[in-house]
């Protein structure tokens, strides 16, 4: 299978998971640890070192193939997005950044001005930022123009584990983008995250669908398998779709004999 | 993961496949090997044994670990299919066989009438009968009741690789089913198959999508990782849907602080 | 627009309605009548004269642009039908009939095998049979070859309003029907209707999502609309859907020059 | 019906125009007068007055219910909108304008920095905007909150006829939004007309799927049809979608009577 590169980083999965959910963090670390990520989110007021469970929560991330990657959730402009980014990388010891800037509390839909200024401003401060999107091939464009080192557009509202919505967007994207493309939010079910794989998506990031699940430690495997399965299907070309049938068995012809 | 019994029989793959439209014989059984089926149909003329080439391509299935299906493709009747089990019965020493009625030669669709005819008639005959028809629940629960080992609603119209076209209705017929339920037919994808395994589907049949594959060996071991993952997910319970956004990050306090 | 025709009969409305559901019987009759609807159904019970409340339901529907045609609903099998048949033909003075045979208590779907029998015994006996049925070509393929004046295969679940969820196999039965295909169960609105005669479908038959409307009188003339603006673009001929964009408007060259 | 007011104008009709792609300025003026349209987009390179055939097509738009909305499509960057807007302003005698930037030649989808950036620019100017935007429910917010008198998110990219592909989004849009919505782009068929009704948009505008029908005055017709049709269905309340079945037909008990 290729590999997939971020800023120079070599990421031996392409599923990447969140730290959000679950019922504690020995099960969040079994689930991680099952899925194979090599890349993992984790919201900065997690990683506040003065809390005592959420010291012990870091240290149930502290493996040598995992790359922590804070994220800004909560910030609602750009400069707070500076301004927590900061904290991050301070708090957790690296450049990369998660940047997701949402203004709206109920569906919490990323805002695409604030988050391009951001994404400019924190490049420019020596930041490898992943901007949280919409799936907005324009804005996508934008952010790679401006030093994004991947996109990550919203396949549906985060947390409603619907899916693909976003579906005709994505493939204009991923067409057209020069870094990563990873599909973030939505994805509630393997078959989703095999489907955005198969479409030529780089990578995906999924969280509620694992941690919520009756069993977050089979899930993030089944997760991993399906990754695995959509990447691997791609690279082997799938036959396109038609509206009419064709036979896989061959008509019988002893009966006219 | 839990067992698959159909007839007495146990299978410890969910995924069966077809042996039709591959590139060669030897490509045929490196790519059912790697799919890890234990379950592969095969057209009747095929294992025509007077045919030389034929005849070599019956020995590329001979694996301890996979049972042959015989299918009736190409019959128009219940009769039709009736002789044609006979005849398989004998070239192939098996009782097992997959019933295929299709009238249409367009879009090779079932007939349900003469399906579920035959279906009586084969079990009155001692066959174990897997018949392929329209998602049509009332129809499953009709063969069921007439003796069916399992049932194989089609997705999509065969070799379309158009996916779960009929999900509503292979919901229903899950929900009902005392038998196995196979999907069928129209599965291009693995993101289909691990669908059809997330909905609670026992087993799907692939053959088009994995015979015209560009690398066929490749793409059937997606197919064999993806309906793993998608069974694994159904077991391990999958979270609902839901229209509005569920925070996976909880929001930061440390701006407000 | 194209004047529709089943059995001899021309209908001017290709919107077809039902009777159940409605709040009251004058409520039923302005809906009706809002539709311009010129073929009703009636269960077979609802018309039972002796009851006095459905004697008078009855009157609500004599209007000479209007033609009843009673249904099966409830009964099991193929005799229960044919009886059934008989004595609508007796207490309403039509022989024409709506022929629904659905075992399963809880979809109200269908059955394929005894529809297709009865079917044939009614046409036998001088009715005109309209089936309903699954969504399924082969059988539609099958009603006609035995004499059903016109088909009508079901978009989902009666009830459900959930629309054209087999609209892969309403295209198929729709191409390849000589009579009539009449589009039923599962319109849940208008934009569902007006896709149907966009298919090319003959006609619809809307009940539930008239009768439960907040306001039905209003909901039944707003599928009236729908259903002749399908139609109307379908005679009209639709253009076809691409993945790529095509400017509607032309470039401005004027900053250029 | 509900009546519909952007800007203190008052429109009969919920279906907006375009003038691109006719056969002829002819064709045009009939299929606009056919669709019942109080408002027409026009290109602005179209109004160029210097141009004979071009000042001729004006003159066929020239009806006293019907208001132009004046496009600034070609243009990609807010400066060169605001500049085209003042163009259009002199030209057309009209302070509306549809605000289109699409830096992107291929997709034409709109950039949601610039035009955030231009409408705010123009409301300033004293202009009536009215921006064509990605269904991005964030961006359509402040683009209320920067003073557009309507919002126009997209249903698929331009001329594609693929419908609402976005409709998880225009569902936040219209429940957020406290300026018109009106869907744009996309809308190929009447029934995706009817659908967005449906939904409680406030219009929709189709120009490709008029303009490229076989016959575009009776296309024109259907969609005007199939506005109101959705429009109406939605005041009259749809009722929900349901997984299971609800009979409309009470079941008959006279067989076991």
């Amino acid at each position: 299978m290729q590999q997939l590169t971020i800023a120079g980083t070599v990421f031996s999965s392409r599923l990447f998971t969140g730290t959000g959910k679950f019922g504690s963090s020995q099960q969040m670390e079994e689930a991680i640890l099952a899925s194979g990520s090599g890349l993992v989110t984790v919201a900065l007021k997690r990683v506040d070192t003065k809390a005592p469970g959420q010291h012990n929560m870091l240290a149930h991330l502290r493996h040598p193939h995992i790359r922590l990657l804070p994220n800004t959730s909560g910030v609602r402009t750009a400069s707070e997005a500076v301004f927590a980014a900061q904290l991050a990388r301070e708090a957790m010891e690296t450049n990369w950044i998660k940047l997701e800037i949402h203004p709206d509390p109920r569906y919490l839909l990323p805002d695409p001005v604030e988050t391009l200024q951001a994404t400019a401003e924190l490049v420019r401060l020596g930041f490898v930022v992943l901007p949280y999107v919409h799936a907005d091939p324009v804005l996508c464009k934008r952010l790679e123009e401006a030093g994004a080192a991947a996109v990550m557009p919203l396949g549906a509202p985060i947390g409603s584990n619907r899916g693909l919505r976003t579906q005709d967007f994505l493939e204009i994207i991923i067409a057209q983008s020069k870094v990563p493309v990873v599909v973030d939010a939505g994805i509630g079910a393997p078959s989703h995250a095999a489907l955005a794989m198969e479409m030529g998506a780089d990578a995906v990031l999924v969280n509620t669908a694992i941690a919520v699940a009756g069993q977050p430690v089979q899930m993030a495997a089944a997760f991993r398998d399906a990754v695995a399965a959509g990447r691997a299907a791609f690279e082997a070309g799938l036959p396109g779709q038609s509206r009419g049938a064709h036979a896989s068995s061959p008509l019988l012809a002893f009966l006219d004999e």
